[in-house]
């Protein structure tokens, strides 16, 4: 199997798009033909309705867009029988042609970091099947080399938190340490780790080690770009959270490359948005559809990303 | 219910100890009584194994130390089926006696904390029914908010990483920013956050807000304890990471409270250490009772802990 990276890069290519789906099922935002009857949820309806639901969303982008990031959060928050539907949906997708970058934001010592990567990191050679999986930094680079490790074992795929999205994510990542803040630290770090794991013989510049970096901070984002040189940067906070096409141009590099942009509620519960009523919650399918190919357009429109075109 | 303060100080008072128990099991270090037959095993193979090992451990730690420290990676390593023996585990924990901290390390964006607060907080009121679980900084305040807030409803604890046991942990942590280290800053968030949740009428200082600080850095432990005045500590790295008793001394106050030392591989998989050799495989149940006896004497030697007595 080709690296993550290069099976990243071409699904891109092939996509013409660098949309990346977040499949963040909430029940309470569901369409109502997945969650009718069910007044008191176990954790068994949840899991039932979430695997229908998500499978759903996979038909409808899958033709569209090269990957989709479930969100572990959502799955973990019902217990076992959600937990089990996530893993179903991760091999769902992959069955329809997609890759899957798992958001779990997991880590922690060393010889228990190796633990999450050897379970989580591997389509089709873990339990989990992820093709990629989002890592937190805070315990260091002890913690997160048994990630690369296993990613680069195993063709899979590496993103490591920088800069988050949240209002809050500048408490602790901005704080200033001898001369540019927390945040830049990571970032060189994760460069370094990515750039001694860049195959010199590969025409692809970006390793299979990517940095998560905000759509909500537009310059940092364009900053990162620069110093990330070697890493995809995975851009969450576009939609819901404020970012638009524009603010995430500075992701990309001159051939639309280099980053995927994530759009998590705006597409999977459009049909709640005034620019999508006219579908309905009937067709909530239809409202997803359009959603996408409206991000598509909007990022071509606005970044280089219309030079895949 | 109590607060998860309270139940802990009532639990430490009771067993006369702060000592943790960390259930970390692992395939290859498991007694062969739980592997034996099984050559390529499954998730449920493992699944089966860890449900029963860990069945076993807390039969022998449930009348000698307050809580147990299931460690979320190991089962998850083994996909769904050992995420539900992990449920299974915490139950069996609680219906023994036993306080359950769950390390997992979680945390994202504000929405999505709240979704991992929502589904592992609360004894009988989550899915997972944790007493308390760790949590990570890095995603700054409003990530760490819904955790304390869904806590305080639940009667639930939280402990966030400040200063973690592993060598890498300095990498990020120690940097310098305003003349003092990032694990200072995150420590008086949550000093901060802990005082204004502590309830004036208690006569516990304690908040059912802590952290986690390793006991790999002493100097910095005793330090800590000072910054944290109304925080539990949670400390790993004793015994295995080579942390001694003497090395926790200045994790506790004057009456032998305010922290649980927590040991995993040490008393799990003590059969397999030169002086629990005596016990053999065959009774590696002997060599669990002793290791976690031998820590309870030696943490009531070196430290105030002795005062519990």
């Amino acid at each position: 199997m080709p690296s993550f990276s290069d099976r990243l890069a071409l699904a891109i290519a092939e996509k013409k798009t660098p949309v990346l789906v977040g499949l963040d099922p909430r029940w309470a935002q569901l369409p109502c033909v997945f969650t009718q009857g069910v007044s008191e949820p176990t954790g068994f309806d949840v899991a039932e309705a979430y695997a229908q639901f998500c499978r759903a969303v996979i038909d409808i982008v899958a033709p569209l867009v090269p990957a989709v990031k479930p969100q572990a959060a959502f799955f973990e928050q019902f217990g076992p029988d959600a937990m089990r539907a996530l893993h179903g949906v991760i091999r769902y997708a992959q069955n329809q042609g997609l890759l899957v970058i798992l958001d779990g934001k997991r880590n922690d010592i060393g010889s228990t970091a190796a633990a999450y990567a050897a379970g989580l990191l591997g389509r089709g050679t873990s339990p989990w099947s992820a093709d990629a999986l989002t890592v937190s930094p805070y315990l260091g680079d002890d913690s997160l080399e048994p990630f690369i490790e296993t990613a680069n074992k195993r063709e899979a795929g590496v993103f490591i938190l920088v800069k988050t999205s949240n209002p809050g994510g500048k408490l602790f990542q901005d704080l200033i340490a001898d001369g540019k803040p927390v945040y830049q630290h990571v970032a060189e770090w994760v460069e370094s780790a990515a750039r001694a794991s860049l195959s010199p013989r590969s025409a692809n510049p970006y390793a299979s080690l990517g940095a998560v970096v905000g759509a909500t901070w537009p310059k940092q984002l364009a900053e990162m770009r620069q110093t990330l040189k070697s890493c995809w940067l995975l851009v969450p906070g576009y939609g819901s959270q404020g970012g638009a096409a524009k603010d995430v141009a500075g992701a990309f590099d001159q051939r639309g490359m280099g980053a995927v942009i994530n759009n998590s509620r705006g597409i999977l519960f459009a049909y709640k948005k005034p620019e999508y009523a006219r579908f309905g919650e009937k067709d909530w399918e239809g409202a997803v559809e359009a959603a996408t190919r409206d991000m598509i357009d909007a990022l071509a429109a606005e970044t280089t990303a219309g030079r895949l075109r």
